[in-house]
């Protein structure tokens, strides 16, 4: 099934089903208010949500709406707990090489993994507010899980059982001031500021056999500005979300609506494929050419990020946004 | 005034009303179910919790409670963000100097900053779960502020005024994992679990002339497994909360109810006052000696935390806390 998050004035948004085809949606917030409230009751919420995404999907339903013209939220306009892995090795060995981050010298070894804001995300569709054009201003195409309680210590044999919703992210960056963070150790905080996310959340049995080993084994297709800059496939993860999810619980519980992100997506063939960020095509310019080319986002444009399946449909609808000036 | 969170199977818990002396409490759900909920909509609740405040500062109020008997979890058992600064520049200095971090040259220039985990937060009295003795288990003594809603890009000027709410944190640290993860660049996960907080939450002016520029100017005490182990004076921030906060709102909003951290308690003179962690004993000794003396914490070994007012009164009561395996 798909879950979505309508705009209702209240900050955790109003809980619905959509249709698989993504036309048609209704309110489910007769099991669940909202989607964390769904997500911290999933056991009890997840059965009565699929019988009307099995109703919805066979038909007409009372007060259904048009999902086209919905006012969207992100999946959870915020939640408990936002990590974001780095689990591409082509690209974590890439920024390594050209920018000499000797530091990961163990990429392979481990996961990297970053803890984000969860206060505050953005919608499919919202502009995204920035201090400063001079900050880099970059997109990261991204997959995301969204997980049930994960207690402490749980192994990743165990770990994919509760993954209960998968979704797109654009974990949005400000290069100027992510390298100067990182010397710091301390990891980012000016560097990232909110992160976006897809119309809808979907479980896992959405996606067949694209949902494979912790991995979603289909392409992640970005443009900027209405022209295709990368369709990386996002099956190529170095670690799985299985592995992402054991390394964040190591000595904590993660509580339910807890999000792990993949990281940028990348392959190897990048100079083909393409990008999920622009900092990646500007290393690859810098390896090829020994400087970058590519400039960082302006003000106005516009990043647009959606995988579709087998037989090209969006699984998970489009994130489409523009970066715009922050104002008070 | 100063509030409390009471256990009641709930996941934020219960909102308490707690005497100024510490002896007496009163549930205060009619106002605001949670403290976060409280602090959400701070502008109406907080007046109304005042006024109970005083009630039961004055004389006895129907349904008070023993608050020492009390079922206490942390003011916030969770929250939407949890942001811990490093603000004591003879602490940063000094593991500087020791672990030779040569990337933080500019200690002074902008506060150090991470992103923890406000999923899962522990009572002031919980025992502390945790896998292994091997990690280095550390304490760290700090003061925390709760903010309402920060916008991004408040200046330090304007930040003071959103801080509602101050407490006492113990922001547990396995050292092992530590330095692996700040060489990642990308902050700290395995490094960081669960952090504890005090009883009480009060508003500043509970503090009286002891909040000043954004610093709570009064000896943090700590001791471990019974013994004193250090009490360097809170006020000796190189950076006030109103700074912090602003670093945190350069590229993001904060959501009410955010926490906002110091960093471990520390004073120039530390080979006098002690320590507020182990880390900070252990660099003096490996100054002083060549090597380290002291061990990180072991299974069943506790840990107390406190802050006297200027005429020996606890003003949130005490941080004290056991160490524990963690279970399955």
């Amino acid at each position: 099934m798909k879950l979505a998050t309508l705009r209702d004035g209240s900050p955790d948004g109003a809980l619905a089903v959509v249709s698989t085809d993504l036309s048609r949606a209704v309110k489910a917030t007769g099991v669940a208010r909202s989607l964390l409230e769904a997500i911290e009751s999933w056991d009890s919420s997840a059965p009565r949500l699929l019988e009307i995404a099995q109703r919805l999907n066979e038909g007409n339903v009372a007060g259904e709406l048009d999902f086209a013209a919905a006012n969207l939220g992100p999946p959870l306009p915020r939640t408990w707990q936002w990590l974001d892995g780095s689990a591409f090795h082509s690209h974590g060995e890439l920024m390594q090489r050209v920018f000499k981050h000797s530091f990961l010298d163990d990429l392979r070894a481990r996961p990297l993994m970053y803890q984000g804001g969860s206060d505050d995300f953005l919608g499919p569709g919202d502009d995204m507010p920035l201090p400063s054009e001079d900050d880099g201003i970059d997109f990261e195409a991204e997959l995301a899980v969204i997980t049930d309680r994960v207690p402490m210590g749980t192994s990743p044999a165990n770990a994919l059982e509760h993954v209960k919703l998968v979704m797109l992210a654009n974990d949005a960056s400000l290069r100027s001031h992510a390298v100067p963070e990182m010397k710091t150790g301390f990891g980012w905080i000016h560097a990232k500021p909110a992160t976006s996310f897809s119309p809808v959340a979907v479980t896992p049995d959405e996606l067949g056999t694209a949902w494979q080993d912790g991995r979603v084994i289909l392409p992640m297709r970005v443009s900027w500005n209405g022209r295709e800059f990368g369709h990386p496939d996002a099956g190529a993860m170095g670690f799985g979300f299985h592995a992402l999810i054991a390394h964040a619980a190591y000595s904590r519980n993660l509580s339910a609506g807890t999000i792990i992100g993949s990281g940028t997506v990348s392959n190897d063939d990048y100079r083909i494929v393409g990008s999920a960020c622009i900092a990646e095509r500007r290393a690859i310019e810098i390896e090829d050419r020994g400087h970058a080319v590519t400039e960082y986002m302006r003000f106005g444009d516009r990043v647009r990020i959606e995988m579709l399946d087998a037989r090209g449909n969006s699984i998970f609808g489009a994130i489409d946004q523009r970066v715009v000036p922050a104002t008070r």
